[in-house]
């Protein structure tokens, strides 16, 4: 049985969406939910929740420690050995779970992941991988925040876990994969773009060219890859101005009765658009590269959100994700080789 | 009495918007406008329009040629001589205009004004500054796009032109200016941001900190400084994610006949987050650091686009915008020279 540690305190909401996304894992998935936190909390939770014994499935692993959200993760993860997000990262490297889903901090997460389970052997940077809501459905945007700086490799090395990623959890047989760039030529971009658009095709990956800004959001592109800083603001950018958006037509409404009005008949259009551009349905961002399945949930995660997220992790194990990247990396050792020593060369 | 060189034929509508727009603000704003491109169809489009002679403060200067969109543009710029976009730039080079405006292709429009126009003493950097429409009212964005890879002084640099720009243009005494960047604190970012923050306080700018993605369209900061291709994928992104929006509210509504009657009632509500959103309305995009006023207007440009554009134009050859640059350019010289100074021994 596949068993996934859940930082049970992690995210804006605490212990509540967590234990009650945890219940609906275990009793609809037929996995393992191990509670890593305080455990008084945690019990306390499922007693509120009707269970004053442990349900099936799940297990608490006593962490009675936070990391402080203003403080610097990474001196919070290598000084805190018992606050929850390392030790689901430790659960996770001595085999003691299969993979862990956490919605606190996201860089404490990416550190702790990398602290305790390390890189996949060739990976050069783990990435922040987002799906990201679209008019088709989802693409995954990498790297989503974890490298402001990248180079020409560690794009390439994006393109085949995001294309390994998408193949596994949404089922996608060739997954389109662009370059995030200004103008659809393949020569125009900034230093980074022109020096990764020409490796795109010898890595084994469905490269269908670059992406500029006004197709991000269309759902042609199954993964969209660019550097964490530029990512970074994309995704942010698309959940505020979502959001804005619908703050503008409300403001325009309110001044109109008739528009009330109409508003009040058209809710389910907009509940249906609101419920499509969601996050919480699309199962949290995996740390791609990092060895071992980590999932980074957003810290506003409902019930449903830490249940998804919970899925995806599980779908992962059960299909071989680490196995699955490692081999591919482990094969194109070579390729990445000579276009590292041919950029060293050129710089 | 302030002369402004049109693009007469520049966009993707031909002649029609471009003179409607220079006959709107003939009558309006008290300006000459000079309609720049083949003779014989601006006539034409005059004659359709009413008028056999030439109207009140309109002249026409003859240029045959055209750039070619799809060809390398300052390939086009260097060998068309006779080019409306071209022949715009030295009008204003040689004095016989005060402004020009195109519609036309951005990059042929950024090439003649640099070639033709030169820089402002001091400026490195030439940059495409863009209204941007945010929640309350209108932000600057800049650089847009001409500057695909930037150092720490191109965007101190377009820090002062886009404040000043937000001064002349939009009457703000002391426009608020932020960094696009990743998390809230300063310390956070890419190499290139890390290096501009230090100093956003030591170029007269009123600087009010990082903004980052989720807050690019709030309107809470008046002047958001970048490379060029952030900033183009930025503006891009926030163009097509409204489109997208409306595309996915439409399908919602389509599917619901209760909410087709609602969208109905709704229409006017729509229609004022549409206008307001519009960029037309924003004036075009002007190009900031060339020695002379420069404004890009949207391909798509309609009459009222066109209007606006040359209304900026002249607002800001009245309020002397490039003097004005030049002389803050010039006080900076010390600053700019110890900051790089700094930057070239830190690398």
């Amino acid at each position: 049985m596949i068993r996934i540690a859940l930082d049970a305190l992690g995210g804006d909401f605490g212990a509540n969406p967590n234990v009650r996304g945890a219940l609906q894992a275990a009793r609809r998935l037929g996995v393992e939910i191990i509670l890593v936190g305080d455990e008084k909390i945690i019990r306390q939770e499922l007693a509120n929740l009707g269970h004053s014994t442990l349900p099936k499935h799940i297990s608490i692993v006593h962490a009675p420690n936070v990391i402080d959200m203003g403080a610097e993760p990474a001196k919070e993860v290598r000084t805190k050995k018992d606050a929850s997000i390392v030790v689901c990262a430790e659960l996770v490297h001595k085999g003691a779970a299969d993979a862990f889903v956490s919605a606190g901090h996201s860089g404490a997460a990416m550190v702790a992941a990398l602290f305790g389970l390390g890189r996949i052997k060739g990976v050069l940077r783990p990435a922040i991988a987002s799906p990201m809501p679209t008019y088709q459905g989802v693409s995954l945007l990498l790297d989503a925040g974890a490298n402001a700086d990248c180079k020409p490799i560690h794009l390439l090395q994006f393109a085949v876990m995001g294309s390994t990623y998408m193949q596994k959890v949404f089922d996608i047989e060739k997954p389109k994969v662009g370059v995030l760039s200004i103008g659809e030529e393949e020569t125009k971009g900034n230093y980074l773009v022109k020096h990764t658009v020409p490796h795109m095709r010898e890595i084994g990956v469905n490269f269908t060219g670059t992406v500029e800004g006004r197709d991000v959001n269309t759902g042609d592109t199954d993964v969209i890859v660019c550097d964490g800083f530029v990512g970074n603001i994309v995704l942010k950018m698309a959940e505020g101005l979502a959001k804005i958006m619908i703050r503008m037509i409300k403001r325009e409404v309110k001044k109109r009765p008739l528009a009330i009005c109409g508003a009040l008949l058209s809710k389910g259009a907009f509940s249906a658009v609101k419920k499509h551009t969601n996050p919480d349905n699309y199962g949290g961002a995996p740390l791609v590269g990092v060895n071992g399945v980590a999932i980074i949930a957003h810290g506003k995660s409902n019930e449903v959100a830490i249940f998804n997220a919970l899925k995806t992790a599980s779908k992962l194990v059960k299909k071989n994700f680490i196995g699955d990247v490692a081999d591919k990396i482990a094969s194109l050792q070579g390729v990445f080789a000579k276009i590292e020593a041919a950029e060293a060369a050129g710089e």
